[in-house]
């Protein structure tokens, strides 16, 4: 892996990564001259014991782009700045300019409830240069790129003792509310585990205390066991519908043997993680002949400097979709209770994605590079 | 209160409620001649250890009405029934044709996840006859009745040793997914406590241990006398955007004093809250001169049987609105972190519902009665 480190006029960090040597590349640009003005904070809900994050400086995008314009494209023109340079690099990172969560949050207002600034980080994850491309549709040396860009997000960030935990993650499909269609992701960095990975890590811990083995590895062998939901099955990774999905496609991708973070995986596993995850991908938007929408989740280990053997890297996929052209909404007893109702068993749906065929070995084309 | 209980052909209870006295009423009608056929089944979550509910059953809807049919108008013609008789009733609250839990749940696979029966209840809670009218609309004694509806419920439900956890809800506007526009609400009866209230109740109990005083309680008078994000402020009941909002236009509906679950209101205290419900109500479709889509969640106290003075009944209003024409769509760090990030101060939006001006005590019109 190569990586290129820069600074954007306006102050933030873009990193490259490639596959090969990336040779000469110009100056970072920026769509925007000035620094960040205004810095989020957190409160402290009463009733949850969880944080909110404010970011009201989002309400001053200010910025109105065409509707042509790719803020994700390479810059070729200078006057009109995107947030990329023009360069043989696959994969770009760098600071979002409307962060949730900043490292240079220091302060917070006074109010009725606990409030703490908004300390923490907010990445945009560019997948490729190709704004026709998708995350399937890339190569499988690039997806293992992307797999290594993340863990050296995770080593990045883990390093600062502000940061406890790092959530890479893309919403894909303007059913999630995107309208940036060139492929990128984003990259949470939170300042405390936030709740659903908290809960998650209380649950494993738990569980490893009582069995000695991790939750997901034991869920893991019995779905391999079974086979009835499984999508892909490999030396080291997995991919299937879980039997207790609450979504009525979700997928969970994961290392057949546990994994703490992206940091911890070999180069054969994460290999065989990019073949599964290639592989589901391809047979979401094989499904129905089109960009199949979801949003993907990577839970891995607190980065809070202990070992974690119960902890088990992994994603989950949320599609919106419960049929070819009926959405699940969220609603009372999803939302309101947490309380999942599904009227789709998940073995049906399992039964759908194993039947659309993918060949994640055939040469792929890059394009725009 | 007027209460009459009947049994649809299908075997589904019906209850009717009325302010007065209700004469004649016909046979229970159902659009349904057979009874239900197959049960929910749940199953566990080895990561989060919670349960998700499945009814396949509710792919069988093999019902197709046309477009302008609307199963709870009353039945004029009975050879095309609906779920609703004609008479002088005012709410009517009928078993959920297609449950994602029932009593009548007794078995559940086995599979490689542990699996219970889909125990619990389903209801539908018909607001009015009027198709054309809100649940803001209707007049404040109507309002009343229906919160001593919801207390019936709760009691009847809560008698039950199968039922913890009784949670109305209304998912309102084809934004949140709806497609039955007749005002009506659900009620779910869990078999435990679901993620979310259980949650809330263990914060509440460690509130009140500490210091004696509800959480919800502390909270309310804070808002009080801080003013900045209250909507209605009565001699028993109040309404404001909580400082710790977790959607743009979220409001909290509570009595003053705490009160356990709807049972335990007095009639003042059901007065006033019913003014500050229709406050809220009345606000969010004066806005922007247009209905206003919600989920409305009622939280109440487990029923275990034990006194909860920790408990704080109250609804919690989830607007899937940002701004008029923008969603606020839960993506990833909302879904698979469980972490909130808003773009919009909660002191911003509650200007904007102070600022609309509303009459509860106007005289409304009722039809179809």
């Amino acid at each position: 892996m190569h990586r290129l480190e820069l600074t954007k006029p306006d102050g933030r960090a873009l990193t490259l990564y490639a596959r090969e040597a990336m040779g000469d590349i110009g100056p970072a640009p920026s769509p925007f001259a000035e620094p960040l003005g205004r810095f989020p904070h957190l409160r402290h809900h009463p009733l949850r014991d969880e944080w909110i994050t404010y970011a009201a400086h989002r309400q001053d995008r200010t910025f109105l782009p065409p509707p042509e314009y790719n803020p994700l494209a390479v810059t070729v023109d200078p006057a009109n700045p995107t947030e990329l340079p023009v360069g043989n690099w696959d994969v770009a990172v760098f600071d979002n300019r409307f962060p949730s969560l900043s490292l240079g949050a220091n302060e917070a207002p006074e109010l009725i409830v606990d409030t703490a600034p908004g300390t923490g980080k907010c990445e945009v994850v560019v997948f490729t240069q190709d704004r026709e491309a998708s995350l399937g549709a890339l190569p499988l040396s690039h997806i293992e790129l992307l797999l290594q860009v993340w863990a050296d997000r995770t080593a990045q960030l883990g390093a600062l003792d502000a940061i406890q935990y790092v959530l890479p993650f893309e919403n894909r499909g303007a059913e999630v509310g995107v309208t940036l269609h060139h492929p990128h992701g984003q990259l949470y960095a939170y300042p405390t585990v936030p709740p659903v990975p908290a809960r998650m890590h209380q649950v494993e811990q738990a569980y490893y205390a009582r069995h000695g083995r991790g939750a997901l590895a034991d869920h893991i062998s019995r779905e391999r066991s079974s086979g009835e939901r499984v999508l892909y099955y490999g030396e080291h990774a997995i991919a299937f519908v879980p039997a207790c999905a609450r979504y009525p496609y979700e997928v969970w991708v994961a290392p057949i043997e546990p994994v703490a973070t992206f940091c911890d995986l070999t180069d054969a596993q994460r290999a065989d993680l990019a073949r599964a995850l290639k592989t589901v991908l391809m047979k979401y938007d094989g499904m129905w002949d089109r960009p199949f929408p979801y949003l993907m989740a990577w839970y891995q280990a607190p980065l809070d400097g202990v070992p974690h053997p119960e902890s088990h890297l992994h994603a989950e996929f949320y599609p919106p979709y419960r049929t070819r052209d009926k959405l699940k909404y969220l609603a009372g007893t999803e939302l309101a209770a947490g309380w999942f109702a599904m009227d789709a068993l998940p073995e049906d749906k399992a039964r759908d994605l194993q039947a659309v065929e993918v060949d994640i070995d055939a040469p792929a084309t890059e394009k725009n590079r």
